[in-house]
């Protein structure tokens, strides 16, 4: 999908393995509304600092980005580095530096190679074109096994609007918000605080609903270009509903890049949505949804296929939220389990267990306490995930 | 070691598996002075709920521990099942039935199975013996792979005060508070408010201090006994380094058990400390260590022998507290590898590798902003940890 005002380019440079797509470049032909959210981690990698200063305006023009090496912990040196990498980038494409957003994905506390940039920035930079998109989403790759993008197009004041997006991750992954990287490019024509209201609303309701490991990542970022070229009336506060409809594709893409990036957790073999009905307060449904969808002992027994609501049942208790343990439902897709607190008996189990068997399902918990309702997306955890993480380095 | 005034049995009961030892009872001659701590999960398995509501007065006289069936979110018949569990006990041994402390571990949500109890209690009554302590530590063992007791005396006012203690546990380990089984006997003569007070005091900082996983289980329970027949002066509030004394023992017990515990996790390979000290209070050094012991991606480097102490700096970031990670000294054992949150480079990384390698290390974590200090003993996070909770049901 071409999206008015931006090229791609993507190469390996060797940052750290040979012969693989590490780094990559998005463009856009002017300086364009771009919109951030970072890592909630204190511990926050050179580039996300520099991005943050960088974005107090709201202009971008350029995201330089690479796998291989992260350039967190890195300390005066790492900032030096990205800095060097981001003049090689405004040199190479005759912008101004602060409009280059840095990103780095990779192992924690190495230097970043900075001579492999050096080498292949003014490729990367000669090898623009609006074709590669696929391309720097697969250059933004570490652990994960496959790209994740996604598409949409929506019609405002009757001009066609596209947006794309792509992201990364799948380890160190529980937003809170950000988790990992993911990129989006637009070519409407939209004001800064709507952009930057659009995105948080949609962050919340999307990465910030997914959990893979628990952990949250020093690097993690989403950032939204707008180039303004679809010729659609502006996006402003005057216009409400055009910025509803803008608001729902954006969430579109982010729901769509979300639910790639947990099925393709690390090691995951099956993607579950965990439904919390009947709380108090949303808040509260989140949190004991949370609670579930981070266990790993519930987490185990989605992996070997076992219908273990007892595990599900300690996870409700020890959320923090007050509950009625007589009142409990819980239910694997549509197969009721328990109900009233209560186990309904091998049939439902049986039942359950086929439910289980299946690549994508949800679980449902009906507290029977209040309207409050949310739900989290998480995967099961499988020997791979020890495997991968006991391995990552090596 | 002989505990004046205790006896102990043990009998393969087919509660859930032939040929096991799965029921335990320990018993006192005479009712005696008992404190409890109890699961902080919400979700309170029936025995649990039961012996809180018998211990108010703080004295008991057996405890009736299984394996092979948590009786937990079993309802009204899980109760009514506990207590026909009681009344045989306390029928066969002619003591009040409210005296008897009742124990389960096992799967959760299955109900217990009542005729291997009816069928078993009185041969258990009959086995009682002061030598069967070590066969009713292995009557509780579920997926343990070792039993755990730990004995120990102390001289008060001359005269030897004994105590033994026994615990079982190793998934669902993350003590807030208990988080297992651990049973206690002593033959001090103590009373309620001290044997109370010391098992609060020593819980907090032994079997609360430690995680296998995170989970919390509904079942945890520790308890005290005192049978006061060491003849030794009373414990009481006049005699405060008599108390010292007796609290200290006390804690060297709960300590070894929690530590065996930990060193008998869920498929765990590495008995590992995280030590965080530096920090503006002691709560705050303990909320960063708990973060890092409970950290997956932290837990799964251990497991590869792999001193990526990015992950800890991660796990740090985002712990809540606040921190300045230009001041952080990471250090494995006696190898310092980060200095004001700087990589020290590969022949750091090198010694500290040696270190990993070891079966039980610390991690050291120094913040440099004030004299908060805590530990937090955790295990490493293995394949089998997974293999054992995939397929623990079947």
């Amino acid at each position: 999908m071409n999206i008015k005002g931006f090229t791609y380019s993507a190469v390996a440079a060797s940052i750290k393995y040979q012969d693989r797509l590490d780094l990559g470049l998005i463009f856009s032909e002017e300086p364009c509304v771009t919109a951030g959210v970072f890592t909630t981690n204190q511990v926050k990698a050179a580039p996300v600092l520099i991005d943050i200063e960088r974005l107090k305006e709201g202009k971008a023009q350029a995201i330089l980005v690479n796998s291989g090496c992260a350039n967190a912990c890195t300390g005066d040196e790492g900032r030096k580095n990205a800095l060097i990498t981001s003049r090689l980038v405004s040199q190479s494409l005759g912008i101004p530096d602060d409009t280059v957003q840095l990103s780095s994905t990779g192992v924690i506390g190495e230097q970043l190679n900075v001579s492999a940039f050096k080498q292949h920035v003014s490729e990367l930079a000669d090898g623009l074109s609006a074709d590669n998109f696929e391309k720097v989403a697969e250059a933004i790759m570490t652990t994960d096994t496959v790209t994740k993008t996604a598409y949409t197009s929506v019609l405002i004041g009757g001009k066609e609007v596209k947006l794309a997006g792509m992201a990364k991750g799948s380890g160190m992954i529980m937003p809170n918000m950000a988790t990992m990287l993911a990129f989006v490019v637009t070519d409407a024509e939209i004001g800064f605080p709507e952009l930057h209201r659009s995105l948080l609303f949609n962050v919340e309701k999307t990465f910030n609903r997914i959990t893979v490991d628990g952990d949250t990542s020093t690097n993690d970022m989403v950032l939204v270009m707008a180039s303004g070229k679809a010729d659609n009336p502006w996006i402003d506060s005057d216009s409400p509903e055009n910025q509803l409809i803008f608001q729902e594709a954006l969430g579109d893409i982010l729901k769509d890049l979300a639910l790639q990036i947990v099925a393709d957790g690390e090691g995951a073999t099956k993607c579950i949505t965990i439904r919390v009905c009947g709380a108090k307060e949303n808040n509260e449904a989140e949190k004991v949804a949370r609670t579930i969808a981070t266990s790993n002992l519930v987490k185990t027994a989605f992996f070997g296929e076992d219908a273990n609501w007892g595990r599900i049942m300690g996870a409700i208790g020890r959320s923090g939220v007050r509950i009625y343990q007589e009142r409990v439902d819980i239910a694997f897709g549509d197969v009721l389990i328990v109900k009233n607190g209560l186990f309904l008996g091998k049939k439902a189990e049986e039942a359950a267990t086929e439910v289980l068997k299946q690549k994508q399902f949800s679980v449902c918990v009906d507290l029977k306490d209040g309207a409050g309702c949310e739900e989290i997306h998480t995967c099961d955890f499988s020997l791979d995930y020890v495997k991968i993480n006991a391995d990552y380095r090596s």
